[in-house]
């Protein structure tokens, strides 16, 4: 039995906290916010568990195993740092910290102590990028060719970090994941409409062989979009998050270009067949990561969505930001 | 009455021709293609008109007032010289040319025979641009802040251009038109899967004041998508123009940036009220267009969709031509 | 401060007694269930409160001012009249009763004792039909003509009531709360796959002026449909109670006859115009209920889904369950 | 080679012609009709062929093998009539007759000349319906339990004819093709708005096996449907022919109702698998049907959409008459 101590019950922490509560394997045993609306909200729904203002209480109580950190991106950081120096395992709300630099810090200070680091790609644990994976994994796409997300929606702006710091990282991880391979090279466009910060911004990722992938995040678009586009040699499909059934549609559709007749004609033909629809896992995807981070911690197995997986993503936003910074320049790993 | 020499009858040449004969002002007075094939169905369609390999025979014709070149873009620029040389105005397909070089000779040429230069821009003679063009002009959308466009399907690949080329040119005329000021810098990214020509491609185009421009190209996706998001100050729009009805739909949303409560919270309201999808007229827009060349050409107007508007075209795709090639580096004006 | 016993604390209960918890005027101070599962999840949800698996704990009990009866159809009418009986307003479940019969028995019941009687027609607190009867009140449909709805999905099959009991209540309470007057025939068709009573069905309801009312359920269908349409001589509807957004679109469309020329040439003239999709309350339609159903005990007024609601909606099931025995045959009011 | 002549070249005529002309077994001979404007329109469309405002000039001609009639209802028996008298074969736009009765003497006339009878049933001849045909065939779907089919738009209003004999021919004509059994009772409602025939009308068709049939059709809707649900034991199907892709998905969905435990507890298992969409040929209906009537006319083979299939529509039609003037009491077969 995993006890958890929650640090911020703002938008997703109440999420965390209900997900916590349904396991066996876990409960919630402290939940701290700077906000008093907050904390009454908590204590409301979760009869019985302390509350407080102070997470000094959490990070240092003997009663806690693991300190999950649901607060803004800026403080990560010191957050997890203390939770680990106090010995406890974190989940860790992503992006994982503000700098590369800060991550690989809280990986070395958890190998240290022996300590579990898990970041919070939760749509990793849906069933739609699970069926996704399994798709690359026993070859029904083929090579893969590209990725193309679109992730849009009216706010929520955020004071201190921008769109592809909010949206972004839902994809980065699941690129990473689904690709497997070190990024070559970032770039990333944008532009800021109202406080500074970029509210619709569009970044491209070069993979090795001609893999690549794109990211549209838009805080000022006035229709929520969920798409994505994966290209492969054998199949392609589309991703449409917002379906409430029939989320993965797998196409049977190709090209194949088999040189040119003369200077000017092309051979190319062009493969368009049934479309099918696989049944996808409708469970929530946050308690299977939940029960995943309280099994890791139990076993001492290392998760997936590690530290490393969050550093990853963390780079991959560095180099956006230097790119965007200088119009699309390509930042190379 | 204008008659036409149209050369090029193979994809969208049977479009050109039998939207001339619809007209009163027009008709199509010969036809050129190398492909015989193409030419016994054109003989079908336009019993009585001239059809011939030789596209000499159309240029050189005194009973031709105009050349309609619909042929492959790189050899637009010598079809297109020849004709103005003999006296004949011109109406090309997009992109106008192969490079801006070639179009810069072309408007002085035509300038100086005082000879009408036509682009078919198709798309600024729809019911779905010209009512967006009206919702920018009188302040519906209020001040600009973002073009984001989706145009992709599988193939038709190309075997002299690249999916930027061949699609691009739609979205780059439409932004030209409706933003109607010279693009600051243009950045392109990426791939190449099947016959060493970009397939997969997207491109940012910064305006100034913050307008961004953003195009997504490709001819490896499964399914077809059109759809275009427009953001204002005042309203945002979302175009579908696969939609049989409602191409149009103007969303009262809005985000307003009041400052900051302290260091960490962002005041911002979010506004949220009716959608109204405005009748868009349903006319054929190539018919349109080729009225309006014949208008054009009887009148001694300047079209709008000139020589300088294809030139302005040609430039953004060299511009993204470089910027691709260099994995993204802005290009600037 | 209205004082709640809940009986039936399995599908639907919850959603109940949830609501009844967020307000200020009313609690729940009892709930009751024949199961042991659904009291201990009753007793998880709201602890300190009474659970009980004996109703008569609650219709007997000085603390409990109203009973909301959310159990199988045929258990209402004695359940309802034990709480009328012990002085108890009551909020009871569509359809309120197995036959008009004992529905009228509990209005003469409640209005001798001076009881509220609630019948649960949620959706006439939902914020599109809300929207809808003021565009009918307000004259923007003009005359009505028709309501059509197709409310399908797979399952869930009940032991007790067939698919019109189950589904059609919904839309036989909107057409009502719509039309506003007295139906005068009722045809009902349908077909029985699998346990003996009617999993697809349909139902035609005549009003007088020509307005017909039609409603589709289906308990075989492999996609989930909640789409009606309405239409009046100045504007037609279509509302789609499954998008998220946009749930009400309002067409300026229309039909002219102006009689004919000559004995063969109908002179027809059809109105075609924007789209329009009014901003639709989208808070939740129980709550709303549950409160007014506070208010109204409270101040003596009469609900306008009373008894007498109810009633009218069961008269019409009756009415189908004779039309569909003799397929098809009308039944008079 | 089947020279055509035909007859009614107002909406639907010049697409049978369109198509006549594209094989290379059938041309079109002569075209007649009332109006000079549709007979110009003709002339334009098809250099060189006869046209003509008198009807008998083709039914007597020797070099006129067939007649398609392609005009109203109610004046195909006489046309088609002639036609066979002439001994020319005949091609009938659906629904074949106004009266069964008309239908039984066309088919004992063309019998006994030894004449092919063809009724435009195009629907028939689309890679949907043929599709659907093949998994009924193949036992994919299992037994049929329900065909249910909205057939909706606005107009186009027709002077002779109501909604029902105007719009549900096409399903008519499909479940007579799926289904393949006679019906045992039809059941009909609707009304009237404005022409005093009925432009919004619902009919039920009771199949042996409990198979129903339900279609749904409407001159005063909004927004065009044409959405066709069909359930089977094994699998169910939605047919979208607005789609120009997935216009058949084909659910692995069913319930499975395994009896009841104790008195009220109903046993059921609802599966809920894959969803799959097979490619469905995209080649045009009529050409495929004019071709199969060339065929048909040469061989001596007799059509599966003679006149026998196009009475069984009409007799539905007629029954649907009397149970619509009667409010819905089913007329039996």
């Amino acid at each position: 039995m995993i006890r958890f101590g929650l640090i911020g019950y703002g938008y997703w922490g109440p999420n965390i906290a209900r997900n916590i509560q349904a396991l066996d394997s876990a409960q919630v045993a402290a939940i701290c916010d700077k906000s008093d609306a907050s904390l009454q909200r908590a204590g409301r729904a979760h009869p019985g568990t302390l509350v407080t203002n102070d997470c000094n209480e959490l990070l240092s109580s003997p009663d806690i195993d693991a300190i999950a950190v649901v607060t803004p991106v800026w403080t990560h950081y010191e957050l997890a740092k203390q939770a680990l120096l106090n010995g406890k395992h974190i989940f860790v709300e992503k992006p994982f910290t503000s700098t590369a630099r800060q991550a690989e810090e809280l990986i070395e200070l958890a190998e240290r102590k022996n300590l579990t680091v898990m970041v919070d790609h939760t749509f990793l644990f849906t069933g739609a990028v699970r069926k996704i994976r399994q798709l690359i994994d026993d070859g029904t796409l083929g090579k893969l060719y590209y990725y193309d997300s679109m992730r849009v929606n009216l706010g929520l702006f955020q004071h201190d970090i921008d769109v592809l710091w909010d949206l972004a990282p839902h994809d980065l991880s699941i690129v990473d994941y689904l690709v497997g391979q070190k990024p070559e090279a970032v770039v990333a466009t944008g532009a800021s409409h109202l406080n500074g910060l970029s509210d619709v911004a569009f970044m491209t990722i070069y993979y090795p062989d001609n893999v690549i992938a794109h990211i549209n995040v838009n805080w000022l678009s006035p229709v929520k979009v969920r798409m994505t586009l994966i290209g492969g040699e054998k199949k392609m499909l589309v991703w449409n998050d917002l379906e409430a059934d029939e989320k993965v549609k797998v196409y049977d559709k190709g090209v194949n270009v088999r040189g040119r007749e003369g200077v000017y004609d092309l051979l190319v033909s062009y493969r368009s067949g049934d479309m099918w629809s696989p049944k996808v896992e409708g469970t929530e995807a946050l308690k299977a990561e939940m029960a995943y981070f309280a099994d890791c911690v139990m076993s001492g197995q290392r998760p997936f969505n590690d530290g490393q997986a969050g550093l990853r993503v963390v780079e991959l936003l560095e180099a956006a930001d230097q790119s965007l910074k200088r119009k699309g320049e390509a930042v190379y790993a």
